[in-house]
């Protein structure tokens, strides 16, 4: 949608030059740069196949269905073509550009526009058998999300075969697939959570494969995170040694916003506004005691996202503890004198701290130390309870006998589990939209998200590796921080 | 926010190329373009006064006051240069690129982006005295902006001569400016409106500058909608025309969405939420009766934004009539054949009519056609009662005997009143902060707002005359419209 | 449960008088009283057929299925007994009571108790055949009745037939019963409106009788306003009249809480609740403007109970207008009189007003005083427009060329269609479960709700009369009065 | 309200007798019954002092000022009168009844209504100094009740001096009460938590007794849970021993509905409402995951309400422990044997356990043992972390390799913390009112409550000692257990 606004205003702008001349009083600088467009190319199945037509499952070229629409005709300019793109890069810095010699020339990478082809590479009456799975946590707008690919293959392309796959990636190859009808699915966007229920591992590369090809399925779409991006990848590359005409599309899920190139994850808006609902009782408990403190966990393993848009959506926020910026409790410039401070001004304090902050100022035992989880990573210890208790101890031994509370709040379970909000739901929708549309023009191997507000397509492989952190040494970040006025840690 | 993570990828790629890399398994195809980056210059106050120190109240430039935060130092990168600037234009047809001859050069504009400088103009301490006005109909996270604002210049930038002009554009000559201490607005982005009342209408140029000049403002700060910002290009004119110390800068409040350049105005995303209730309540009306019709009318005189986004958001629209595509009720393609199927099929429909939609085919009398708003343009009908009327005729006729029932909802003021969701929350956040740090740079005549999803100046002369509507000869619209598969109303 | 609370503690201080004995400390005055405890008899199947086995579809009297429950048993005192009962009237003025004269005996009305039986008088295995049907209007909690109808039937009295009539009455006779299994009906509880579908009118006594008959049903269940009371006691007479062994009972449903002798109506609290939100929605619309005012039309076309609770609950609100409550505009004592006070105070205002209040004051052409709705009177006239318009009649009259806003909210549709909240899903199951329990019992031509906080069994016959009108005579409406500070407009 | 309706029936009913004559056509039987309405005695001011008015600050008698409101006028009725009551014991079973021999008297406790009389006793525009605090945990609704503590005195009876004591009953001898100015509560009742904020403990009676003395206090209003009430006891009875023109009033306050006699407390709607959103997300979080468990704890201490009505207003409920009601794990009729044949059945289940049971089943350390809380009882261990524990043993060892997910959610600061719902806010208002009234009119050591749906005044001596169980042996439990159908962990 916003993409919608963008193109449009952009296309003006190019075909008429209106835009330019709106400020015809105000001077205009002009820096020339010269860029090389590098086209991010997306796998596609002719890429080890050949079109043809010997048997009703081969791949064919046949047009569009969607020109066969009762109620409207796609017109010209309906279609996406394959020269559409949408560049990564929006920000420059002119003095630098200014300082690149005539004939260099800078790299941008683009990406291949998401929307439906003029030209498809199976006949969705006969041939296409879709399978979905979704895998790891909870995330609100899965539902959404398979409701509308079913809605969008239905409806869109006539496919009547399509199947949940049940219980993530093991039920390949140990469950029956559920076939899902345009009704089944009907107010599935209205509720939390994966009606085809989903499970952490149980990743076995040529079972699930196997599985795929004995049941027929030549679509899939795998909802999951960057493990399960990563599974995907492996299939990818295996049904691609098979050389087998089977498509394969990820669509990524990550609550906490760490899945990079895309501009956020579905279901991350929806996230931040439960996230601020904690925060809301974090700050009423402490408003209501005397030296109170509000502490309220969220999720964010690696990422702060959460933590810090929360924060900046709630301003009830005294400081918030992510794990891209290590912090210190004791000391000048640390987070108990800075507390101590806000309580003498205010009377109470909210701390928010993602769940992955401060792992290396907790104590471990011998055995956690050794603890592995099932990527063999050091286990996450329990941030909140930790920061609790430090904060009763600092209180009591600097503050004996003056009142002072601590409330925890983790409301994670409840930002997990909770149905997406507009703004994801449509997300949801264009996404799933944009997956059928660009697996139905047979590409393989790539991911759908929005880039700068337009949806694209990406190659699998590098959504695979791509991080998203918080970067504390942008000034954005620095921006940011400066509106909570907390401290950066960054000195004793 | 998101602002931040495009940046770290994209300094990241720039930096050390890594981004180019991942894909080396992936032929890259590259297709050379030469831009010519095209700075939108921004009004500044040295454009017509030059700084000095005679009197404490002069222009004079001074080191940022973050400098001397107590808990935490901008770094190396904190503040933004003026030549950090954001594309405006990122999507791109490679076709077209290559047709391109060789020593053409594609002008693409550019914008500063936003955030603190590391020189200001005023000394805040002493001289600043900032004035705040909200004018026109509520808009969810009035009040945020508001509150924002207080607090950043309170907090940031030590200001503490901060005034409320009360009800609008008049309030600046015919009431007095209340005083908005921090503890004031401690809670204002929790409360729906605007605290400081509003108004429309009430623009006398003269007198409002007079005011201003009289009450010693030099920093003003403009809420409102595209007439109150063509209202704020004529003061910033008239400020620039007497030579005085005093900058203006905007920021655009529509709920309507219809202010063009800015990616979406802030209380929009909680206004589709809000809209999308309303839809969810038409629709269990609509299932719950026998031939049932909910019919919503949405906000939206020139653009149906609201209205597309909440049918994208809910999926519970049949149809969506917006003021940019024409519709028709009678006859082969039109509305009521349409619905005509759709009850056959579903037994119900859900219909949602932007309030600008269809003022053609409404019947107008005499004395309505003669009829003018404030603005000079014909009155705007009830589309919706016009619309129920219409739907009751037609079932009637058709269908004598048949049950059927219409019900219409209409939550404008519902959707106008609310406090902002969490997202535009954030969105009032850095919108506000931008704008003091852009004032405090020196800039005047400006509006703040999100491009492409980073912070922006913007000159008031472009976004007083910028619109966005839908584009309905897109591929974009079009591929929307696949999702709801409604007709295109193109033909009889 | 509110219910089970007080019995406990009024079963403890009939056994060991523990309650009375806590204030030894403080004087207890005695003053004795005769009453006449009067039972409501309520009809039974028995009073026209005799129970007999000769054919499974007979009257028979088995135990109560639930006494082989398989993961509990029912223990002494499980099963309610016909001589529970519950007292109607629990207010008396003990100055008149000591008037009465030693011989004299005050008749209190008292109800059956709902309850399971120990004994039943159908085998739900076998014979048992239910229908549910749902009549007039939205409600909230309406699809929670139907589902634990179903949920209660199935899992406590094992029965597996049971059907919902759609659309209403006419649903009988028209269209074909929809089966009703236990996974049918699964998350109903959470959606508004009714799944059933329903209409108004289509009343048929014989052709509905008739059908009952045919289609074998000997359970009906009927939910409706009280023209649906009306006509279930039309049924269950006819059905006495030809003996059938069928037992009907009906389920009040009136968003109004216009229905008597039952405390409240179900999806009352709930539309209270939406209702606060609107008259929210217009405080901020007032607050924002000057001389804003907020002018909100809420349900009760007879009565003012939405209303009341309403204003209560919010807080927001200068005066509350009623159908129990006459007003006038003008003059000494009048609204506006009033309303320019608290405008000249507070500088905005909010006005709740009925649906039905004011019909007398809104001018009717001569074609409105002939016109008669379905149940023969004058129909109601919009007195939200027509409020609005006087205002601003008033004030240009009086205050020419001053700023003055009114803002009409209706929120009616988005009021019915809501789910129930969790107070009344609360209610809704125990509803249903008596309703069932009931029947089950043998009990026919009844009604269940609250007395008193306990839910008992009313006949048919009684409901079908009672109304419940807001009592502006009764001190406690004078109280309620002074809580709001509005006018009694009593005089001029 | 309720109240309202209720009278208003039954005096329609005594007057004219239409209720009894409306079912003719039905017998009504009689039951002649004999009962000693015994009205528990309130304290009063002039038990120990007696009316003068020799200074102003005197106990002096005066008619209610609300006879001079300008805009209306109390009407005959509008007072209560000291002789109007409210029956306790509602519920009766007929058969004991009809064995009681003709001379017997049951006695019935009666209670004094709440509402205005027509007498005070101390002239508010001069002589009323009222203090309010607040005591104890969180409990949505307390700034509802402050606020309409300071609304009420200010608007109703002219007082202008009203404080609050911050921080609890501690707060009284070494804090500074805050002003309170009907300007300052002006939005309280949109916010959770308490504004005068509360802490537990620092009872310290004659330090408590002598601040009011020295402060010169001569209204308290004492907000808090049942230790509170037996603490503002002990304060009364000091008062009443040093015969200080002193009136106290406790408003009782505990989320978990443990306080008797009145129907329920403040706040425990909304507390329902929150815990079933909680049950929600518990119910998604179960259904998505293969064999899932989802597993919610809810306060209750000492009482099973919240766990009770939030299951029976959830409906996703499999299972509810409370702690009137011992339950096990394993073996024959045992929780672990329920939840396998649930999850058989269903594929997940829900269980809610209230924060108070199973205590004696949680192994305890030996300093576990030994540990007490501030009362002298043993302190609660976490049960919902040790029934997770044992639920992820139970099924490792039964079903090894098998998938399986434990969600547990503790929602308890949220629930305390949000605001009320319309129902609670309109609870709070008519109880602060009734407080108020009563307090006017020279009662002292009371409370203000609900008792079957019309407030009342109840000693605060009687209040201090009730408790509110949940009672498993009565017949209401049972049936309410057959909703759910879970267990009775009667035998093994």
């Amino acid at each position: 949608m916003a993409d919608h606004d963008h193109e449009h205003k952009q296309q003006q702008e190019s075909t008429d030059g209106a835009a330019l001349q709106i400020n015809q009083n105000h001077a205009l600088s002009r820096t020339m740069m010269s860029f090389n467009l590098v086209l991010q190319k997306l796998p596609h199945l002719t890429d080890y196949l050949l079109p043809s037509a010997s048997s009703r499952h081969d791949l064919m070229v046949i047009p569009n269905p969607m020109d066969r629409n009762e109620f409207y005709r796609p017109f010209h300019g309906f279609y996406v073509s394959d020269t559409d793109v949408i560049l990564r890069r929006i920000l420059y810095d002119l003095e630098l550009a200014g300082s690149i010699s005539p004939g260099d020339v800078v790299d941008v990478l683009a990406y291949h526009r998401a929307g439906p082809r003029s030209q498809i590479y199976l006949d969705p009456n006969v041939a296409v058998r879709a399978a979905i799975v979704t895998c790891g946590g909870l995330c609100p707008g899965m539902n959404t999300v398979i409701r509308e690919l079913v809605v969008g293959l239905w409806e869109l392309y006539g496919v009547r075969q399509i199947f949940g796959v049940p219980a993530g990636y093991m039920g390949f190859y140990s469950m029956n697939p559920i076939p899902l009808h345009l009704h089944t699915v009907h107010d599935w966007h209205k509720r939390g959570g994966t009606l085809l229920q989903t499970s952490r591992g149980g990743f076995d590369l040529h079972n699930i494969v196997d599985s795929i090809q004995r049941q027929g399925f030549n679509q899939v779409y795998i909802i999951g995170g960057d493990g399960t991006m990563r599974g995907a990848l492996k299939i990818f590359n295996e049904i691609c040694r098979r050389k087998l005409n089977i498509a394969v599309t990820g669509l990524p899920k990550t609550v906490d916003n760490d899945i990079g190139i895309i501009d956020r994850s579905f279901g991350f808006q929806t996230a931040v506004e439960i996230a601020q609902q904690a925060i809301s009782a974090a700050h009423v408990e402490a408003e209501s005691a005397v030296n109170g403190i509000g502490l309220v966990k969220l999720m964010g393993r690696s990422t702060g996202h959460i933590a810090l848009h929360a924060t900046l959506s709630s301003r009830d926020v005294d400081c918030c503890l992510i794990p891209e910026n290590d912090f210190y409790l004791y000391g000048k410039g640390g987070l108990f004198e800075f507390l101590e401070q806000r309580l003498k001004k205010n009377g109470h304090v909210v701390v928010v701290v993602a769940e992955g902050a401060g792992q290396d100022l907790i104590p471990r035992t011998d055995a956690q130390k050794e603890e592995r989880d099932e990527s063999g990573n050091p286990v996450f210890l329990d941030v909140g309870s930790w920061l609790k208790s430090e904060l009763n101890n600092w209180w009591s031994r600097d503050h004996p006998g003056e009142l002072f509370t601590v409330k925890l709040i983790d409301p994670t379970y409840m930002v997990r589990a909770v149905p997406a909000n507009a703004t994801d739901n449509l997300y949801c929708t264009l996404l799933a939209h944009s997956a059928i549309h660009g697996i139905m023009a047979g590409y393989t191997g790539f991911v759908s998200g929005p880039i700068n507000g337009n949806y694209a397509y990406i190659p699998l492989a590098e959504v695979a590796e791509a991080k998203n952190a918080v970067n504390t040494k942008d000034h954005k970040w620095a921006w940011v921080r400066s509106v909570t006025n907390q401290p950066d840690f960054e000195n004793k």
